[in-house]
């Protein structure tokens, strides 16, 4: 588990560190960012996973993401993974969109040649890279939370609702929640998975709630002119599910915000909020 | 005076907006970026001009910097300039380092061969470009401030103690204070101004300090582990010209951060507010 430093730089009185690893799970080199706030020696501190929408990589959250002051002022450790492996030898799609492979890893383990060996997100965000952060940084493992957006909002509510006793915040901005029902999911979900149907629904949100899974709470923000809502994203799929199931959701559409960082970085500074009372709590 | 909206994004309730035009001064299409906070209808805001430094456009900030949040707050308008002529028929530096031609403009009219036509980056940003601002933007020209960053900073202090009547707050990021006597300022101030160094005196801030330039007060900020530091910045001669000459000046030297925007965006809402109260106290 050795990890290297890719890059240090001082900000808001901590650390905002890049660095690589091997994966076993993934069996490349992957690159993650860590912001480490200012801590007290010995001291170990809740950690707050970002993940990541199609084609980022840690850099687009760590660069415009704007959570340092608060995860600094709150004392939060925030990771932010890649969205998929990548290098030689990681086969892509084949017509080369922006939508399916590098990119495009969907947090799933891939079942479906020849995608089965690499994307392997699953097991690699919920498994292996709490390992390294938990050996590697003051983390205290017992007090995480999940957020993400878009196909990384869609991962933090695939994992988030998978472990409610593991997450004590589970938030998104602009996610996924139905990939069974769109085009970007549907493509994701039948190259990776195959059609095992069965398969798909833990890996969709609605499906997982009309399957049962509960959380404390959930908190979305979604921008009402972002040009993916419509066909994309269903946010109202979502609600629908939670309401019949009893599910406690705030679902709040923002108006006039698209599906950027500038959306993002606006409302960051709430659900960072939101995750640091329920982290808190758990002190 | 005609612009073009290359994008625009909400963000905290504000646009923040990046325009295109066709610039008199450099003979070039210009791309400068704006946030408007959120205003009523008619109020007209003050303006903080941000000057990036080497080989930046107006995107750094603009994706990096963490402004928005403040300027939201306290209605400042925030527009940053790209920092030289670019396209087909602007020369470059001959060997294409990024110290020098594109990226590079060192905010003064070229006066030298191949650059005079189009590096004219002092006429831009303190002429032509406040036009610009003043007559699409919702801004209130008689209360603008002014900062920047490394080259930028050296800009903002020489524009800044050039016009102490027009800006009401001037302060810096990291700032080359004399570049007369520094290795990036004497290559550019050579190359774009020949050997004309009375010209020189004019685009250095020791120098104008020396020869009487003042200002109500400056704000600095340095990290103490800049890379550049002791070589190309030498905050240490702008406070002993400050010193002598009785220019009020906070230069603070901050334990650990280096020379990037991991270290503006920690210091800039301080900044930005510093700049807020000059700026209401016109209103």
């Amino acid at each position: 588990m050795t990890i290297e430093t890719v890059s240090s730089n001082k900000s808001y009185g901590g650390i905002q560190g890049v660095y690589r690893h091997k994966s076993k799970e993934t069996g490349m080199e992957m690159t993650f960012s860590v912001f480490v706030p200012p801590f007290d020696d010995g001291a170990r501190l809740p950690v707050v996973w970002y993940l990541s929408g199609l084609t980022c990589t840690h850099a687009n959250v760590t660069e415009k993401g704007e959570f340092r002051r608060v995860c600094a002022e709150r004392g939060l450790i925030f990771v932010a993974p890649d969205t998929s492996p990548r290098g030689d030898g990681v086969p892509d799609d084949p017509a080369g969109a922006y939508d399916f492979g590098s990119g495009a890893g969907f947090y799933v383990d891939a079942t479906q040649e020849p995608f089965a060996r690499h994307y392997r997100m699953w097991s690699y965000v919920t498994m292996e890279l709490p390992d390294i952060v938990g050996a590697n940084f003051p983390a205290d493992m017992s007090r995480q939370s999940i957020m993400g957006h878009s196909m990384g909002g869609h991962g933090a509510l695939t994992i988030g609702l998978t472990f409610p006793g593991r997450f004590k915040a589970i938030s998104a901005f602009s996610p996924i929640v139905a990939p069974s029902q769109v085009p970007w999911g549907r493509k994701a979900l039948a190259g990776y998975l195959g059609d095992d149907r069965a398969l798909w629904r833990r890996h969709d949100a609605v499906a997982l709630i009309e399957d049962g899974a509960r959380a404390a709470d959930l908190l979305i923000d979604q921008g009402d002119a972002d040009a993916f809502l419509a066909e994309q994203l269903r946010p109202d799929l979502f609600e629908a599910a939670c309401r019949a199931a009893g599910q406690p959701l705030t679902l709040r559409l923002r108006a006039g915000y698209d599906h950027s960082y500038y959306f993002i970085s606006t409302f960051m500074d709430e659900h960072l909020l939101w995750h640091a009372a329920r982290l808190e709590e758990y002190c």
